[in-house]
């Protein structure tokens, strides 16, 4: 898909001003630069911004800020464009600040347990970082070996161990934005606890880069857990895997990640990292990945077994436990890349879709049928511990959503049962540019137009990652 | 202090209107509903709304709403009354909407962990229910027994699990709530992860019921641990005490509550419910309280075994083991009750600062240092894992500390320390009314403005407990 966005916002008087902002080498122009920042890892979409910035301070930033408000110049801010819901394509053009040169962590304080950092850090270094002082952040995307922190926190982000830990939200204590009229504040204070006006904090974050930009993160930490134990179990039924895993919950467990993935995911993944860790044999429909962690090793196989024990009721097959650290180095790396995967064989379509965790096999059953009904083949995985299935999806001719009227109808259909079943569009993913057309099966009018007047507050020329989760009217 | 709102807003008209909507009996004006409803606990402030109204659903309240917008009558909310800012106090006149009938817990889905209840249940009898079926809703303000769940959300309410277990906002998924215009909205969805659109659940949790009426709430849960130790450890020096607290953090311990309570508050309670459960010897400057939750009693004995080795470090004086279940209430009960002894002997005035927890020594030497220079006695308790330190003013002759310039000064004084600290004013009590005067010490005029924006699209015409948190410019 090509750009159809207005050109020429940009003048040689703002490139000049840019230039002299934040240095003429981090002013990008060439065809090169302006295709590698117009994509993400959404769907097929390719946009064009007309300049890219790489500024270094919010202060760059508010000046960029201020000059592009003045001039009504669209602006999209960037992480690491891991993005799978298109909050970074340049869809209007402009300019693009791409946060990548902002990438210190600014302090560890062990004192408190809290992190400062900057949005460009990649979360996994970050957490290495902390664990390196025996701390731990546990949000990580599967893209956390090349994913930014600024944008997790925008996405509000979750990943496998938001399970037993919670997503980005319930980490972050504080934030240095750069509102879209250039002004700089901070959100809230470095506590754990704030009831201090409203949470503008918790407003930002999952707020998709439309409100301001990021430009300093406090994040909470806690002890790093001492030990994990993972195991692999073996499903000859979607359903029963999917029933299991409110299972465990209901028995009284609560993992420190519980991830499904359907054969055919794994299948492929085994192939495209070259693989043979995961038996992937025909009686097999579905896997569960299960991982227990605390301080106390007995109580950790203690729970294992326990939960082992449980899953015979759900026709678990020959449960595989990870014996060492490559082997569940491994199992990880095959559950981080499926999506990766997926996507070359033809899956190019992703949804992240969220229910309540019981309600995962009437989810799984309906977007079989929709399948059927609408001539594609998805796959699903996911986190299936909270309930947030992905869905890849493969069409055979239609590759993007964003823009096919035909892929748009089965997603309003599915977006449809989703509600029904107490969920909703996305749970880790964002709204972005390519779920926009559906907000409507969840939200009602009166939500959607509180959402239009805080984007005003805050970007009263709707200047900043406009037209992302909605437009205004 | 007497009230000064305009008079005369809620016309015969008004009251009859009422009246047929949600039935006669549950419309007062007599003098003496008026008075009961006109004060909350906040310092001795006394206040009248015009007319009490007792509805029972959400689209009663809806009928109200639409009513008050359409003739710019003031709406205050109230849950139990047991607020500490003033949040509920009805300064303006006008309706006051009491949530008292709207009592039922409306399903406990064993399924998800999820129970959805109205508001006006009070906190403990929710507990109390979920625990029945091995669930936990940890946040419990010490007012536990007869503050409302929908009180809790509009302070975003702590207590002494959250240091553990984290905060209301924490917990809530989703809400039902009346609009200022009369709209009735859900803010979000019944799940664990959500990435669409703003978070209007984390906008509304702490809002101090001035963005909307909550009418019913969706709670996570999560499997009640089966045990939990308990331990009094007293301390020579306030500083020691404080100083121990962050120890404990870093050591890698995550108690499930860490509770500081300052000698003199102890004394006053010891004598106020008859117990001579705590020793209150001239040694001793003040106490922590430490429990420990989980499902290992040997780990959580070895846990304790660690921390009290560790305390040693910090010249702890001999350790009190609470042996059972009769022994844990006791200890509960004095701290949870310190509040309300305190103010029975002249601690009128109560602050809710709140620090990053390694700072805790140096707000306690600020407060201390306060009531010499302005002529009051403080005790200080609360939970000192969050760094949330309740700061309870004796002062001679002021007794509120609302619309006296003189307390205004030293308060003043005290949230400058706090915000260099890296704090803020209220870590669960909320602004309400009588924080209102110090917002501009912990935000800058652009937080500010963006709230009162965010007001205003909720609330066009300022009806709903207008003038808490801030005024409309």
């Amino acid at each position: 898909m090509q750009a159809t966005a207005p050109k020429g916002l940009v003048t040689a008087e703002h490139l000049e001003f840019f230039k002299a902002t934040i240095g003429e080498q981090y002013v990008l122009v060439d065809q090169e630069s302006l295709t590698d920042y117009g994509h993400d890892e959404t769907e097929r979409l390719q946009y064009y911004p007309e300049v890219v910035l790489k500024p270094r301070t919010a202060e760059e930033i508010a000046a960029i800020m201020k000059c592009c408000n003045q001039f009504h110049i669209p602006v999209t801010p960037r992480g690491a464009g891991t993005g799978l819901s298109g909050g970074a394509l340049p869809h209007l053009g402009g300019v693009l600040i791409s946060s990548e040169r902002m990438n210190s962590i600014l302090s560890i304080d062990e004192r408190n347990l809290q992190v400062i950092t900057e949005p460009g850090v990649i979360t996994e270094v970050l957490q290495n970082a902390v664990k390196e002082k025996g701390l731990f952040y546990p949000p990580d995307p599967s893209s956390r070996g090349s994913c930014f922190i600024g944008g997790n926190i925008a996405e509000n982000s979750g990943g496998p161990k938001a399970v037993k830990y919670g997503v980005v939200k319930d980490y972050v204590l504080n934030l240095e934005v750069v509102l879209p009229t250039g002004e700089i504040i901070w959100t809230g204070a470095n506590v754990l606890k704030n009831s201090t006006g409203y949470n503008l904090t918790q407003l930002l974050v999952g707020s998709e880069g439309t409100l301001g930009i990021v430009t300093k993160i406090v994040l909470k930490l806690i002890p790093h857990p001492q030990y994990d134990l993972l195991m692999l179990v073996p499903f000859a039924s979607l359903e029963k895997a999917s029933e299991a895993v409110s299972a465990i919950f209901r028995a009284g467990f609560v993992p420190s990640a519980l991830e499904l993935v359907e054969i055919d995911a794994l299948k492929i993944v085994s192939t495209f990292v070259d693989s043979t860790a995961v038996p992937v044999n025909d009686d097999i429909a579905a896997h569960l990945i299960i991982e227990v962690d605390g301080n106390n090793m007995d109580v950790l196989m203690g729970e294992m077994e326990a939960i082992s024990e449980l899953l015979t009721q759900f026709d678990a097959g020959e449960i595989f436990f990870a014996d060492d650290a490559q082997q569940k180095a491994e199992l990880w790396k095959l559950r981080r890349r499926v999506a990766e995967a997926v996507k070359t064989t033809g899956y190019t379509i992703e949804e992240d879709t969220v229910v309540p965790r019981a309600e995962l096999p009437a989810l799984i059953r309906g977007v079989k049928e929709l399948g059927r009904q609408h001539g594609f083949h998805a796959v699903c995985y996911g986190h299936a511990g909270d309930g947030n299935l992905h869905i890849r999806i493969n069409h055979p001719t239609i590759k993007n959503s964003h823009g096919n009227a035909e892929m748009t109808a089965a997603l309003t259909e599915l977006f449809h049962l989703v509600k029904k079943l107490g969920g909703t569009i996305s749970g880790e993913h964002g709204v972005g540019l390519i779920q926009k057309p559906y907000l409507d099966t969840v939200f009602q009018a009166a939500n959607l137009r509180l959402m239009r007047e805080i984007k005003k507050a805050f970007d009263p020329n709707n200047i900043l990652n406009a037209g992302k989760i909605f437009d205004l009217q």
